[in-house]
Parts: structure tokens; C-alpha cells; sequence
């Protein structure tokens, strides 16, 4: 592990998106955007992935200098046309929008078509804090979860996210993978030589296996419940909703065609849309009522919650978006670590746009 | 089990909210409603609970002629005071709100207090499709679920349901419970006095538990997920998602307050709000792109899922709302079993009530 501080890290990756074409703006909003990641401690969607957005821009997948547009609108909706722009990129873009639009008319709601892998969600999400708004956001992304009975791989891990303001107490701020497991906690198990638990992935035939590497060898991941009788379905249709609520709202790419995120993989053929899709929402909360007194009930609400009584063994009740609030504090202090791969992949990239690494 | 043609049990139904003082109107509308539960198979929320609604009515807590009305709007959003209207009546009139909204500006958004149980999500959400609209609903309901790590009961089964319309292909209609399995799954084996997986319960100390009758010994219903190995978190999050939407939007009551079905359950101590909590959306097609493009690109997606690759041992990957809509087509041909319990509930309410018993 080599440790580099927040800023060095967020300095190189601005570099190399400017280095492929990016504009300033869109560089430094990209590297904010991809760092959020490793910031909360989703190490798998952060800097890790670089090269790999890198590598989509060499297979011209990626435009560096996309003309975002909306294609089409209404007072609270809109389509947008990311351009083949980073998904990093278009996010905030199509986010922004989302937020004019609930500033207007109390909500707005964006639909995204011709983009690519946008980071963690909650990036997208926690854009609405600051203007007392609810935030949400989601995203497609190539198929490796089988649906309820397939043995197929039919949808991505397709992540939700919600975030929704508080008064004294911390926002709660929702974002997680529509699986069992997000793929980054397989990653982990990868690396440690570890089963995964029961529910996490099915092999090539769609039976249950504890196997991590099942992926590699045709496999699936499985939707949250992991099998029928403890609510799959549940998992598939939440999947579900955000591929139809991303893609076939907006005319992006759906199910087993939406475009993979190693370039090296063959694109599917016969696409029915363009790129990946995302959808975003904004609420402004005093489209419901006076923003103070929501935000004092959220309070109550948090802190009933917190002071829950605890089974033997835990230690109180976790409300969403507190570990990653903790981790952002702690590596914004302490640095990051990342491991001897990334820095190496890291390395090849400045050797290979001649960019100084810290 | 006695069996009863549909018509029989709705024209019972309805004169039974009539009985209570309901209008003709509101009395045919909450009869249409709680026996869209028993038509499309979820039969703990149907006509079973008859005697439920017509007990929080004695105690009241329900009435029977509500002023519903708007108490904030926005061109996009509202929130309605139920005026402890049956859910079953308020439920519709908010929905209509949400689609009279998204007719005007492309997406409605309505947070409910004050209401009352409002039978199945589904039959809300469903009333967005005649329009061309995507249709949301969502429910609060009285604790009886432990977030992740909890052994007190903090949430509702908080069911979420989207409907989103088709082409040639039937619609896609997800309504479910945000925990493992909905409390329907669990009275029925409690019926036939089978155990529980694991995963769907936990008793009074947050342990691990098989016994379908961990509830009333103090015990809880799991998030979707199970446990935190699982993703129950996930499922925790869901639930809290319906909450805050359901009744921090809205003035309603939220969390462990939210007032119980069953009306000699005595209410919750210091309010923060007023009754149970619902919200419901409506978004128009059109104002994404042309709703025949959609349809069509909706009908691939569905016939693409129909014929995924299957696991040995299944049949095919099942679109959500197909097995409810065959169920309803059944049940409406050849009419309803209710269980004996049921049958002699009806009968006390025909006798209470001086109304003819099919």
C-alpha cells in the first residue's frame, strides 16, 4: 500500500482527464467526481478505474468534449443527450438541470441517454443538499446480475440513491447497489482468496455458488435476496426500474445491451439505444412543507432511530450515509492508501501522457 | 373455504361502507379497492380486513366522510390532508392529484398525512396507466420491522409499487413489501404451522429465528436482505426511504408512531404527526419521448426478459405483475375461496350490520 493525500490524487486525475482532451472545467469536475469514491470508501468506482475510463476514450467510446443537451422537456422533465461525454461529467450536468427544474416547479426529473459510467451515485445525489432539496439518483450498467429463475445476465448492478436533508443531524444519504453484494465486495473476497457468503452469485447454470471468481467463468451476480424465497424478486424488479427508468425513459441502451466499462470487452451488437443510461430527481422540500420543520422531523427521526435498542453484539443502529461520512473525514485527514496494482496502473498512465506522479 | 363470484363480494363490501356512512360514491370506490387485493391474490389485505376497517371506524379513527383536501402545492407537487379518511378513498383521490399534475407539467408528486390504511399499493399505481403515465405509490405502516442490528420494531413492511405501461406486452406492475417476505407469507404459514426460512424474522432479543410466530412474542420482521451479510441494510433503507416520503413530507406519523391496523392496539404515545403517511407520483411518457417509442422499446425489454436462459428447474423469468394479473383473471372467472375464519367475519358484520350475507 503507498498512502498519497486527497489533493495529490485529485491533482493527477485532473491532469489525465485534461491530458485526454477534457476541458479544465470538465477535468476538474471529473476528478472531484470519480475521488468522491475512494472518499467514502467505495475504493472499486474511484481512482482504480482511471485507466479504464482512460482506455474507453482510446476505443473512441468516450468524447472528451461532449456538447451536453437536452432533447426534450417539460416544465419538470427532461431528456438529455450526454454526447458519449464521462458519465462524471454528464452526471452533474443532467443533476443540475433536475435541481433548475425543482427550483421552478417544486420537482425535476432527468432522464439520460449516450453516457458512460458516472462514479458513485451518491455524487450525483448529494448535489441536492445544498439547495434544501431531496436528492436521487441512478444509473444502468452492463449486465452481470441474472434475474430471479435466469441463468442469464440480464442487468446491472444498477444502484439507487436517495439522499434527504436534516437539520442538526447529518443528511441521510442512501446509495447502494440493487444486489446482494455491490461487485466491489466480491473484488475484495477476489483478493483475499475468500468464498463469497450463500446468495451472492450462481454459476454458468444458475446454480447457487460460493465461488467468487463465478464471473469469470460465465456466471452471475444475484439480486438483492438473494434467491426466490428470501425476495430476489424484490432485488430484480428494483433492478429493473432503474435500467427502465434510465434507459428506455430516455433512449439509452437496456438490459444485456448496455455498453460493458472494460473497453476490451466487445460491444453488445444490435444496440437498441445509445451508450448508458442514468436517471436523476430533485424535490425541492418546501414543495411539501416549510423546509425547517421538515428538517426538525428528520431529526426525530434520526435520532429514534440511532438510540434504537440494539441486538446483543452491535452497537446501535446506522443510519445511511454515516460510514462513508466517517471514512470521507479520515482519509481527507489521513490520506489514501491504495494498493500496489493501482499505483502501478497509475504509474503507466503518467509515464504514458507524461504527467508528473506524486 | 366458501366461494363467492366477485360481484357478490363487492356489492357486500360496498354496502358495508355504506353502512358506516361512507357515500355512494366512496363506499363504491373503497369496496373497488380492498378487492383488488383479493383479485389479484394478495388476500391478506383484501376483504379479510373488512371487519379491521369497520373496528378502527367504532373506535374512531376512521371517518367515514373525510373533506380531503390540498394543505400545500406546487405546479409539480402537493401534500393532501386525509382528514382520517379510509386510505382506501383517500389513496385514489391523491393519486388522481399526482396524474392531474403530471398532466400539466409532466410529473405530479403527492405526500399524504392523516390518512389510513389504504389496502394494496398496486391498485393506486395502476391508475396512472390509462393515462400513458408511469404510476408510484407507497405506504407507511405501523412498526413492526428492526432496521439492521435493532431488536425493536422501527418500520413498516413499507411496500413500494411502479407501474409502467407496455406496448403489445401487458404492463410491468412491481408492488411489493420492503422486507424479506410481506406479513401475507408469514400468516400463511402460520395457518399451516410450518417454520419460517431464515432471514424473513427475529426474536425479542434481535436473534435469529424460524418461529412464524416470533411477532407476538416480541420479535420482528427482516429488511429485504435478512441479515447485514445479505444486504439488509439495503432493505432497511427502502423502508425508511417509504417513511420519510410516506410521512416527514407530509405531517404524518413516522417510524414506531405510525398508528396500528388492528384497532384495540392502543396508539402510540406523542404523535409527531398526523395518522398514516402515503406518497404517490405520476410521471407522463410523453414527457420523456413519444410514449409509442417508449411502448415499443418496453415491449423489447419484456420479451427480451420472457425468453432469458433459465435455470434448471424453471419454467421462464417472470415479468413483475404477470402472476397477479392471472390471478385476477382466475379469480374473476371463477370466483373467490375465502377461508372459513373470513366467511364467519363477514357474517358477524352482515348480522351487526342488518345487510343480506351472499
Amino acid at each position: 500500500m503507498t498512502s498519497f493525500t486527497y489533493s495529490e490524487l485529485l491533482s493527477f486525475t485532473k491532469n489525465i482527464f485534461r491530458a485526454i482532451g477534457c476541458s479544465e472545467d470538465h477535468a476538474a469536475l471529473a476528478a472531484k467526481a470519480l475521488l468522491s469514491a475512494d472518499l467514502r470508501g467505495v475504493d472499486s468506482h474511484g481512482i482504480a478505474r482511471l485507466s479504464g475510463y482512460v482506455r474507453l476514450w482510446q476505443a473512441q467510446r468516450v468524447n472528451a468534449n461532449p456538447q451536453i443537451k437536452i432533447v426534450h422537456e417539460t416544465p419538470s422533465t427532461a431528456v438529455v443527450d450526454g454526447d458519449k461525454g464521462l458519465g462524471l461529467v454528464v452526471g452533474p450536468a443532467a443533476m443540475q438541470i433536475a435541481i433548475d427544474k425543482a427550483t421552478q416547479v417544486g420537482t425535476g426529473w432527468v432522464s439520460v441517454k449516450n453516457s458512460n459510467h458516472f462514479g458513485i451515485a451518491g455524487f450525483h445525489g448529494m448535489m441536492a443538499l445544498q439547495h434544501d432539496m431531496i436528492g436521487i439518483a441512478m444509473t444502468n450498467a452492463s449486465a452481470t446480475v441474472a434475474p430471479t429463475f435466469a441463468k442469464e445476465r440480464l442487468l446491472g448492478t444498477n444502484p439507487i440513491c436517495v439522499v434527504i436533508p436534516a437539520g442538526k443531524e447529518q443528511p441521510f444519504v442512501a446509495d447502494f447497489a440493487t444486489t446482494t453484494a455491490a461487485n466491489g465486495k466480491l473484488e475484495v473476497l477476489q483478493r483475499k482468496n475468500n468464498n463469497a457468503p450463500h446468495g451472492w452469485v450462481q454459476d454458468k447454470d444458475g446454480q447457487p455458488s460460493t465461488d467468487v471468481n463465478e464471473l469469470k467463468k460465465g456466471g452471475a451476480m444475484l439480486p438483492l435476496g438473494g434467491d426466490y424465497e428470501h425476495g430476489s424478486h424484490k432485488g430484480y424488479m428494483l433492478g429493473s426500474i432503474v435500467d427502465i427508468f434510465s434507459a428506455v425513459l430516455s433512449g439509452a441502451n437496456y438490459g444485456p445491451w448496455v455498453p460493458p466499462f472494460p473497453a476490451y470487452l466487445p460491444m453488445p451488437g444490435h444496440l437498441p439505444g445509445e451508450g448508458i443510461g442514468h436517471f436523476f430527481g430533485a424535490m425541492r422540500i418546501d414543495a411539501f412543507r416549510p423546509a425547517e420543520e421538515f428538517k426538525r422531523h428528520m431529526d426525530t427521526w434520526i435520532q429514534r432511530f440511532k438510540s434504537a435498542a440494539v441486538a446483543e453484539g452491535f452497537e446501535r443502529v446506522i443510519i445511511p450515509g454515516e460510514p462513508e461520512r466517517a471514512m470521507e473525514k479520515l482519509r481527507m485527514e489521513h490520506g489514501l492508501d491504495l494498493l500496489p496494482a493501482v499505483t502501478e496502473d497509475l504509474q503507466k498512465l503518467a509515464t504514458q501522457f507524461s504527467i508528473d506522479f506524486p
